[in-house]
């Protein structure tokens, strides 16, 4: 499987009050790490965003909803089977687990939050996870995260991570973060998850407002092909345990600025590791009236089989982008105010190619692994960036060939 | 390229009050037919139906604003340029050759619909098409459909095209119709356009209902890759020359019948003929709260790369579909009462795989060239169908070699 560009795992610092233990329970192949528990020191407060598909998987359901009770200590993740799509067995399966790790912990069940993926369709070999619990346990260390970075993989060709030091007024602060996922777009081996911690001291409500806004303009602005999978989750952990906590609002700016950098990060990690990719794109539309305007002709772009198809091939072809632009919905864009450029270089403006345009430079900018568009829709000036990547041979042969 | 199956154009019936004039203007290559002149009878009522991009071509914004005065005699169509992306120089051309056809013709040029589909970006050669108009004036036929249906392609592989006799309490009356397009997804070779003709009399106002009313249930329901052309227009005559006028209601729907099985099978012509299709898919969901729901959900499964992959590979994988059905936008659909079957075969249901599901009966029916999803939302009475076609390596080849 191909993926964008060379990756490797940086250093991830730990997070004081937070523990991983990295086990192979033997869901996947035997001795593949499969499973992965994470402990939260008490007092710790807890975000979570999870998909927005109306099919939700049972540990979706059931995490969202322990989610609202808080207090949460330990977290369970488990690969190889996505337990989806099956049903009131797949709710027991996983309160089966939840309650076997909190008689183990000593903890209640609903302070557990259970995260799984893998293949739809299959009953959870729940058995198979409750004996790995204790060896999990065992394993617990706060130096667990790049282990857990790569065991939660499924289809992802390198494990994917970032680590930050964020200075506030009150103290320096860390954050890290890990995630898997091949671009949100494999139901099958389902699932963006990622998982970020920070040792800053935040109150719950002002966490989930923070999670909510990393999420929406970073995870929420990437695709590799518009699906989205049944299991999807990101979860935002603050410790405390740093004695610093976040209160001036000059704190929580910059902690939010610092959230967002790493959360676009680990985003554009998970397009570059898109099946099939061979290049990225960065599609970012300015002029726009509102944010919501500019989100949607982004993705509209990013998304149109014809523009994936063309950074494949390299060709700067604007008026597949112009075609995109003008079924994204906008009503009353006008084509006089539209303009185009990829790299920084002007190809189309007011409907028509532009006169400095020069093909040779264009398609030379085409060439680039990670290719920027800007659309001006000079309306406005809110903007958004979207991230995708190229539709090649690779994906459809991936995805056609992945059951048979 | 590919299509699904073999398709031989059926018969053509001349409709009263028609003629047609094709030649080879050299727009194109050296004796390619790329210039299609329709002539209509005094007293025709025309409406037409065009592309909801904000960026239309020239011809577009001419056809539409000459359509809504009325008393239309002439259909001038060009190959080869699509006059889209061109500008004020773009409106110039095309009314240049719509005053040279008038002046020739004995009209005003108001009295003209022009279109054109082809290259995106590039100048009319509007002094070659003028230089054309005097041949296509004196070839002037009524039997000149099928030759029409062949001069309209850009990549299609097969002229496509109709004819039903549809017996009125009135008469009978005559329909004919003409499509091109590989789907709608190439904006450089933009452009669905359909001709239907009728010898049936039918005022205007309800001329336009009838067309608008097949064109949302039929065009407007097949979907190749989701991207929609600077071009796509559809457009409806009625003759009156056969003396058979539209008025009972029973007429009435008898004839709206017949123009929605003619556009459907014109519509499946143009999936079939896909780019790289080797499949064809019907989505239809039922048990839908509205008709509107229901279509939403069916563009949503046919136009998701998964399942288009899945069809391509032959793979009856019900957890993507399951996934797109999910992510459709309907925000109170339960996955409780949601049962999918292909080719009558229930393959989930209860958001779980079913009971009485063979997986060596699926795979068999999606083998076939034609495939039939039926997805049953039950929550109400009401359903749409949406026809799409696979996605296979030779779409990625065909859209990413294009230009190069």
């Amino acid at each position: 499987m191909m993926a964008v560009g060379k990756s490797t795992l940086p250093a991830l610092h730990p997070i004081a009050g937070v523990r991983l233990g990295v086990v192979a329970a033997g869901i996947k192949k035997p001795n593949e790490l499969d499973v992965v528990l994470i402990e939260l020191a008490p007092k710790s407060t807890v975000a979570g965003v999870f998909t927005r598909n109306r099919f939700r998987a049972a540990p979706v359901r059931l995490a969202e909803s322990n989610l609202r009770d808080g207090d949460i200590r330990y977290l369970l993740i488990n690969t190889g089977n996505a337990n989806a799509g099956t049903g009131a067995m797949g709710d027991q399966d996983v309160a089966q687990n939840c309650r076997l790790l909190a008689a183990h912990a000593g903890c209640e069940p609903a302070q557990i939050l259970p995260y799984s993926t893998g293949v739809i369709g299959e009953r959870l070999p729940a058995d198979v996870i409750d004996a790995a619990i204790p060896a999990a346990l065992a394993a617990l260390t706060p130096d667990g995260w790049a282990l857990a970075a790569d065991a939660i993989r499924t289809t992802d060709t390198r494990p994917k991570g970032r680590s930050e030091t964020i200075p506030l007024e009150a103290g320096p602060v860390t954050l890290t973060g890990i995630v898997k996922g091949s671009g949100m777009i494999r139901p099958d081996m389902a699932t963006m998850l990622a998982y970020i911690a920070t040792d800053a001291g935040i109150e719950r409500d002002l966490l989930r407002r923070l999670l909510r806004d990393a999420v929406a303009r970073s995870f929420n602005r990437i695709s590799v092909d518009g699906d989205t999978s049944t299991n999807d989750a990101c979860t935002l952990i603050a410790t405390g345990e740093s004695d610093v906590a976040l209160t001036s609002k000059q704190d929580i700016a910059r902690f939010a600025d610092g959230l967002l950098a790493l959360c676009t990060d680990l985003a554009r990690e998970v397009v570059a590791d898109g099946e099939g990719a061979t290049r990225q794109m960065a599609v970012r539309v300015q002029g726009a009236k509102t944010e919501d305007e500019a989100e949607q002709v982004a993705f509209c772009v990013a998304e149109s089989p014809l523009v994936k198809t063309a950074v494949f091939a390299g060709d700067p072809n604007w008026g597949r982008i112009l075609a995109a632009v003008g079924r994204s919905g906008v009503n009353d864009l006008e084509v006089s105010t539209v303009a185009i450029a990829v790299g920084g270089h002007l190809i189309a403006e007011g409907g028509v190619v532009s006169s400095g345009y020069d093909e040779a430079i264009a398609t030379e900018l085409m060439a680039a692994l990670q290719i920027d568009f800007c659309i001006d829709l000079g309306r406005g000036n809110a903007e958004a960036t979207v991230w995708g990547c190229d539709f090649s041979y690779d994906y459809v042969r991936i995805n056609a060939e992945y059951r048979s």
